[in-house]
């Protein structure tokens, strides 16, 4: 009976196989159907498919599969139209507006009920398999989940591996017909992969139609639940949910009541849109930590860079050195990077420029055979090295107000890690470090367990749960992707977790395309710790026999400090490198981190992004404008700014020689006055990039 | 040129293929032996052979087996004769005398090392695999040991099956031949098995020869290494040891320098030096723990007996209901046992009859799914249920001079455990609980972990070394069966590990013998919670539909406490029990926990065992006999006393017409005047057992 009035309440029309909802604007529609018994679902943008009939379900291991056999119990929809406000974003306030139906479906065989959730934005679709208290599902383990998505065509894809421990993949542009994880070249720096299948990649997955549209699959909220990878039939152009098993090949283990992380859709003639959208976050839990006046921005610099191009090293006794010596005692080889002499010279740096922190890795015990031995006990996270001495250097930043941000590279090695939080949390506490930046480079023990399988999404989240209780901040390095988790743990604040920037310092690095395809895929899902600013463009200057490079203008580095939204974000390169660029370097100084408003400006993925953001609660802005491989004229049109008002503009664009490799340090800065009234024209160099600060005068 | 000298100092004949070495009687001797390059090695003992040529050797995953191959490079011999004295023990000071040889061992092709190592006690003979730090073999990966026993004959075996996760079955007794899983009953309350060789048993592998001598295979020193298991070849007599696999099938993960377990032959032909010997505890390496001063015995009662036999339950909302509720919120079904008040009936009982402490279990949240569901989130350890107030509890405790044992089950759900330890163990440390219980019933998380693998092993370990850091003394049930690891960290005061006193309540139960093989088994590894003192012998008492029994003799409970060896001795029944019968209390309220010496007066395995033991520090000494179905008569010499002094003897024994099936409860209680010239006749009951106070008048 009461279900019954409920639908009533509703407006439903029960017992019908067939059920609509559309986004608040209109454009885009969702259609479920029930055919034959098995649940599916389409996708209309502008009356024009996106995503045709395509199956849902879920497979579990025993007690038969959630896949066919339904029929509709009920049907509930509603409106929401809600707004809220990050504790740090680029923007002070979402707006969250969607079109809800739940169709909730029983197999009158076996008596199991699922329920099928939908929400239509504007921006796209989501939707996610919700299993409901029932006396005939409690626990029950996912072997497989059936979701397809069926486009309409051999869409332009972005794409990179279905790999299960790694997304430090530089993107391939290619049709969907030519996904092959056979054509990426496997020699590319990634320290660990797992690959088990030629035609599967990752999500989200960037596309654009031979129509113009936008189209990228990804998904939300992932909870105690696997990472989706999307295994790809190239010549249907179908896409299957594709779950990273655990270490007995199961999916996930779970228990009603729950639900599956969202699937989603976004579609969008426009590539703003896509960019722009907040749909990921808005599919998340909101916040759960209430005070969050902890929770700040941090611009850092560190000692980290000058490990990369191999002027110090992590461990203090040799380079990386797998082989244990021949006493086992730690003997100092003078190429340490992280002493207490040199923190403190970065520590001077960072006072004397204005920046929050100073991060140091390698300072604690275990980097000499740390990496590639699926060693389980390999830090402690507590013990600092002899020539490191925590209280002398907290001491030191605290005297300059500067924060220390921790580091934990856990090797992978998880069990030890969590073993051992507690206490690497107090020690944190204990000396004042606000944040930490934690590492999982190598195989996962316990072992069989991988990256993106459910155990490793649960332990990340649970990290940042940890944190919180002691009021720290994440940023975490080879982690699963985001997926908007930093909602409702606004203290994990930025993650690694796709190709940064040290890829370029030590391997066949980052094309020229990869910082215009990033905000498409990557920072869809959260704040990315990229570690732009590299000036010192190529490691020839380190060792004349380095070919690496970073791909980029010098003046696109500094672009990418807005292109790539972080509320944590470095300087990446050495203290010297910047004192010889200081008018390059006073961007660096001066950018924010945190905005009232983010505006797109243009965007095309695989080609270019420029992006205007208002500084939170100040009247400035920030410019970031990136290209690809091919230089780029635009006129950007000052409108964003506030009428009558007039700002000082400083331009930082790449010089007209400028190229990524043949003249990268080759920038020019201009300062101007304007007005909302005025345009200016952008001049990105092959590689390039401009970055531009509006000040009120 | 070291190497060299190092041979000669030892007085070695190098470039021999075969090599001896004796105990220091002469009576066993271990014969070394390189056939074809393959490691070989037998035993024998008064010159008959024990162990026929067997190999010996180690698989790897990559790089070429330690199996064969070899040839000597060096060979050392010495002698230790020294004494030690455990924290608690069954005697105050434990000799360690061996002749130890170590043959090193290289392969020529390929160029790694292998060191073996021999100690021949008086009492047996042990051996393991030594991988020296060497350039050919760091990290490795083990993915078997070829270890053989190449036994003499047919013998009497008193065996379990060679389960991954569960030692908790009742022996079976036949010859070797006889070895088949298949004839085990596995209706046996069991609730976790993993079995998959009809012809695997476990070790300690107690045997008898159609010669009457007494084989014990065995193993010591389990630290980061799988418990090995035996594998039988029926017609041939040949045991190899099978390593307990990890999740992904291999067997140890390790890195040079190390070690494996020492493999252990125990042989005499008098059963009394295998229950006597400290072979395994002198294997293992001297404490760890430098102040033991807060290591001590005790003796506790506990909400506990009253949840076997279903008179309370352990979840405060349901009697252990899988499914969860309606609402998902605690309704209290009125049958919850570790209610604050309870607690402090049984905290006035402990203090009353001069108890050490009170173990309560089912006091926190998570009881209500807790089992069979391979749940992770199980319990966080600190969140009492609304019904018991963890202050409250404790300050009463306090104020009766009665410390709380804290209980943590972990449901299997070991990474939870890990994560949550630090947090637990502070909050025992706030309370001032000194010791705790810990249970591990149900699949191990992380999933494909067995309990008794390397990963599991080294939870256990690490679990004993964690809790010393808080000072708090470690009880594991469902653990790994102990080899010795309580030496090195004495705080790890006992282990269930075996099929305890609680299967009598709610299973088939434990057969008269059970108790009578133990002794030759489980507790050579260590002291066991075997949970003692049981007087409602059954079930029928509280349910008259049920079958269930103690398969014991009311008297044979008392003798337990002297028979099964362990510094922490519960008394399992309730208070009501123990009231009705204050006489036969009196054993239990009497006897002491820590001691001086021990002697083996009689011992037959799976027949009956006497032993008396002097109390640490006092004249007063404790007799326990138990026999095993077979009612039994024995006269008793008591010149264990000391000259000249009279005692009076306290003696419980069996009724003449008891009997643990028929007439379990009949007991008789007298008391004698005794010297060390006396003699004492016992009558043991089918199924029965004897107890003895002597106390100096």
């Amino acid at each position: 009976m009461k279900k019954l009035i409920l639908a009533a309440m509703l407006g439903v029309s029960m017992w019908c196989h067939g059920q609509s909802v559309s986004s608040p604007s209109k454009e885009i529609t969702l259609d479920f159907k029930l055919i034959d018994g098995k649940p599916t679902y389409a996708v209309m943008f502008k009356g024009n498919p996106i995503v045709k009939t395509s199956e849902l379900g879920i497979k579990l291991k025993s007690g038969g599969d959630l896949t066919s056999g339904f029929a509709i119990d009920s049907v509930g929809r509603f409106l929401v139209n809600e707004s809220w406000k990050p504790v740090l974003g680029e923007q002070s306030t979402i707006v969250n507006h969607y079109n809800q139906l739940t169709v909730a479906l029983s197999q009158p065989t076996g008596g199991r009920r699922l329920n099928l959730v939908f929400r239509v934005f504007d921006e796209g679709v989501a939707f996610r398999y919700e299993f409901p208290r029932q006396p005939k599902l409690n626990y029950f383990i996912v072997t497989d989940e059936v979701t397809q998505f069926n486009l309409t065509g051999d869409h332009k894809a972005f794409w990179i591996p279905g790999d299960y421990d790694s997304q430090e993949y530089v993107y391939t542009e290619t049709p969907l017909s030519g996904i092959d994880n056979q054509k990426v070249d496997m020699n590319n720096g990634i320290a660990m992969k797992s690959l088990n299948s030629r035609y599967r990649v990752q999500a989200p997955l960037m596309m654009k139609s031979a129509g113009g549209l936008y189209v990228n699959i990804f998904e939300a909220a992932v909870v105690d639940y696997p990472v989706m990878h999307l295994d790809v039939d190239t010549k249907q152009f179908r896409l299957t949910a594709h779950l990273t098993p655990g270490a007995l090949g199961d999916k996930a283990y779970l228990q009603a009541p729950c639900h599956t992380p969202w699937r989603t859709v976004m579609v969008s003639d426009d590539a703003r849109d896509i960019v722009a959208s907040k749909m990921i976050l808005n599919l998340n839990e909101p916040s759960k930590i209430d005070d969050t006046s902890w929770i700040k921005p941090m611009k850092y610099v560190g000692v980290w860079w000058e490990m990369h191009v191999g002027k110090s090293t992590w461990d203090y006794a040799g380079s990386q050195n797998a082989q244990n010596n021949q006493t086992g005692e730690l003997i100092a080889s003078g190429k340490h990077g992280a002493t207490t002499e040199n923190t403190k010279r970065y520590i001077d740096f960072a006072a004397k420029h204005g920046f929050d922190g100073v991060l140091v890795e390698g300072w604690n015990v275990g980097w000499e055979d740390w990496f590639n031995n699926w060693k389980e006990d390999v830090f402690d996270f507590t013990t600092p090295y002899p020539d490191f001495d925590l209280k002398a250097v907290n001491d030191y930043a605290k005297s300059k107000n500067i924060k220390m941000i921790m580091h934990h590279e856990t090797s992978g090695s998880v069990g030890n890690y969590e073993r051992h939080m507690d206490r690497a949390f107090d020690l944190m506490k204990r000396y004042g470090y606000p944040a930490l930046k934690s590492g999982y480079v190598g195989r996962i023990i316990p072992r069989g367990e991988f990256h993106d399988g459910q155990a490793m999404v649960r332990h990340f989240n649970f990290a940042a749960r940890r944190a919180a209780d002691y009021k720290l901040m994440v940023n975490s390095h080879e982690s699963v992707r985001p997926t908007g988790y930093h909602r409702t743990y606004p203290n994990y604040i930025a993650a690694e977790a796709a190709r940064g920037n040290e890829f370029n310092a030590w391997s066949t690095g980052n094309n020229p395309m990869h910082e215009t395809i990033l905000p498409f895929t990557r920072l869809l899902g959260g704040p990315m710790d990229y570690t732009p600013g590299v000036f010192e463009i190529k490691m020839s200057a380190y060792d004349p026999t380095k070919k690496e490079q970073v791909h980029t203008t010098l003046a696109k580095q500094l672009a990418l400090y807005v292109t790539m939204y972080s509320p944590l974000q470095m300087a990446a390169d050495l203290p010297e490198n910047y004192e010889k660029h200081p008018d390059a370097f006073q961007f660096i100084k001066d950018v924010e981190l945190d905005w009232d408003d983010s505006k797109y400006l243009e965007a095309e993925p695989g080609d270019y992004l420029t992006v205007v953001r208002k500084t939170k609660g100040k009247d400035t802005w920030f410019l970031g404008a990136v290209t690809d491989e091919d230089a780029r004229k635009s006129t950007i049109a000052l409108d964003f700014l506030p009428k009558g008002q007039k700002f000082l503009a400083t331009i930082y664009g790449d010089a007209p020689d400028a190229h990524w490799e043949k003249n990268p340090k080759a920038y020019k800065i201009r300062k101007i006055e304007v007005t909302s009234k005025s345009k200016i024209d952008l001049n990105l160099a092959a590689g390039g990039g401009t970055a531009i600060s509006f000040e009120p005068k």
